[in-house]
């Protein structure tokens, strides 16, 4: 509903003056998409791809897909048959995507690729396959070319599958901070084909495990039960195969995450418990050497809040080192050479600026719930960087 | 309202497996400002300017203030003065701007400046004080950093007080291409004083009353008769009087434009009358020399524009001549060498793209009305530039 509180009434030929003028505008603009779990996304006998970029009429449509190399190395050529199958005409912008390739120069390599195509405003829905980052930097790109453009999110990472890829969020690094511009631009609407996965390595599986596990810890212990018992068994088929007990683990984290999401998409709430892992993290992603994986860092994060969270009796001891045990038998890493005080420090002054002057701290406790912190102190980071070294310590006694 | 119709519903701890699962995001994003005339804005006893960016507290406020480097000179001590009197403590971001600065390098100088003072992302609300480049530059620096913070648009040009600053339009040009990247992202206010006008030249001015002019011809016949009425009396001065027949005509010319804008804020409806004058301009503004205000671009667009209407019968030929003539008396162009034939098919072809597909050309008919088009013809443009050719003619005769 739009409406215009003020006079938009009748003035005479000469106008006569009134006293100054206000105008109240007061609008909202409606967001709709879904987020499907689609497997054999690529089979040309399936129309749903096709459709989801509104390719099913019957006069021949032209489209820009996006594709990571990876990607287009691995199944550029099924791409390109299903879409010939569906007289799509698809204009290829392939490209390199790491973390490093996150910025603006190349989301104007994609702005260029509209340009050239000279891509129409509406209905000429801009397709993008890949993981986060790739569906990250095409969302921002399609957000600004001529002020928003319509795009289709198809991610093929675990870690795109259930947290970068399914949102409204995009961004891209700037002057050597993650995601410092970007956009809430919502996509004409995501597919998840989890065949994607099978092709993945179990580094960049984990990397995405790491984000269910934050689910698990901040609002699921059901979820979290389903990772222990699920641990010794997620290689990649695993993941990929259809009605397994990794596939209700992924849509069980979906659903999670996008209950969160749909209540707080433009971040009107900055207290969010999907922020879990996420306060540290960033400065880790920048400082580690070598450089860690998204899902790593989280892991660390949550690690070090583990700590703090039972530093303050929200979690158990046993649940804490539960939990710490959970994350390393996931592959994932818990602590970090660079991860001192000192950057802890900076990293949460960065945290607060980003939640507007609060810590606003999502910690687990007890376990698949949240508290938010706003008085954390030094020593307690302290603290919690000690408890880590100590589990490490009694592990490694343990294992000896 | 959001919604989730999916299954968010229990499962147990071995989490049996479903069919594939879809979940449905219907949310919608709620936009609320007001746009308001208030004359002697820097005044230290009105709080209006302080209220708008959140700074009458208790505490002391620390603000972004991005100002135009004309405005600086006229206005800086006054400003300074202000913000001083209200213990905003301003950080003062100083641009020279013109069409040429409207890029992404100019965006990043603003993003620079946030970052250097460590911008908080919700209640350190920047203010933008400049005209219509500098509004919309400011504009899609904030929409963007963090993925948007808090602005305020105080535009001090006639074109920013009436058209350019009181949407929530943001842009940079890209590639040759005006605006090519932007957003829509709605300010926290818009405060318009006309006081700021009387520093503006007698050109600036009729560059503004262009954008007048087209809001009368598509929408507002009263409009029309007021401005012949006051043509002869449109000074720097008497635009920044209160209470005159000029404030009169702006306060009409601002209502018209917001009566437009606003059930249509994220022109889901592309065929705008609001577009009248702005279909071959584009191509004027990058092409012609010596380098043409946008408001003078528009006004030869117009002309044209008048010759298509007046073609097809829309306009008599009385009212086409009428509304020439008073271009003309505005100190507006009606013509331009570079506007050939060749050219204004390319801005038609290029306006298409924009309007995903379609002409959706707006033309006045009758007066204070609008008509779309969808089906014109080359010859009807090389009619329309025969016409305002024997137009120039005639008028030349009669005052030779």
């Amino acid at each position: 509903m739009n409406t215009i509180t003020a006079p938009l009434s009748s003035a005479e030929a000469t106008l006569p003056a009134r006293r100054p003028a206000a105008w109240h505008v007061d609008a909202s603009q409606p967001v709709h998409f879904s987020v499907r779990i689609a497997h054999g996304l690529l089979e040309p006998a399936n129309p749903l791809l096709a459709q989801q970029c509104g390719g099913t009429r019957h006069t021949p449509q032209r489209r820009l897909v996006v594709v990571d190399r990876n990607v287009d190395a691995l199944y550029g050529e099924a791409l390109r048959r299903y879409f010939d199958h569906w007289r799509i005409q698809a204009t290829w912008q392939v490209l390199d995507i790491d973390e490093s390739h996150k910025t603006l120069e190349h989301a104007l390599v994609i702005v260029q690729a509209m340009e050239r195509m000279g891509l129409l405003r509406r209905h000429e829905t801009v397709v993008a396959i890949g993981g986060g980052v790739l569906t990250d930097l095409v969302g921002f790109a399609c957000s600004l070319y001529r002020r928003g453009v319509p795009y289709l999110r198809v991610p093929t990472t675990l870690m795109g599958q259930i947290d970068a890829g399914i949102g409204i969020k995009t961004g891209v690094n700037q002057g050597g901070h993650k995601n410092r511009l970007g956009s809430y631009f919502a996509p004409a609407g995501v597919l998840i084909d989890p065949g994607f996965l099978a092709s993945l390595d179990q580094r960049h599986l984990n990397n995405g495990v790491a984000e269910i596990i934050k689910m698990a810890l901040i609002d699921d212990e059901q979820l979290f039960h389903a990772l222990e018992n699920t641990v010794g068994h997620m290689a990649p088929g695993a993941w990929a195969a259809p009605g397994g007990p990794l596939a209700a683990v992924m849509e069980r984290a979906i659903n999670g995450m996008l209950a969160h999401l749909i209540p707080n998409l433009w971040e009107q709430e900055l207290s969010r418990s999907v922020d879990f892992g996420h306060t540290f993290s960033p400065a880790l992603e920048l400082h580690a050497k070598p450089v860690l994986l998204h899902g790593e860092a989280v892991a660390v994060d949550m690690a070090l809040s583990l700590g703090l969270a039972t530093g303050r009796g929200y979690l158990s001891q046993d649940e804490g080192v539960r939990a710490l045990r959970l994350i390393e038998r996931c592959g994932l890493p818990i602590q970090n050479p660079v991860f001192n005080l000192a950057l802890l420090q900076q990293a949460l002054a960065q945290a607060v600026q980003h939640r507007d002057g609060q810590q606003r701290l999502p910690l687990p406790g007890p376990l698949g719930h949240c508290v938010f912190v706003n008085d954390l102190r030094p020593e307690e980071l302290a603290n919690a960087l000690a408890w880590l070294t100590h589990y490490r310590a009694s592990t490694e006694r343990l294992s000896a």
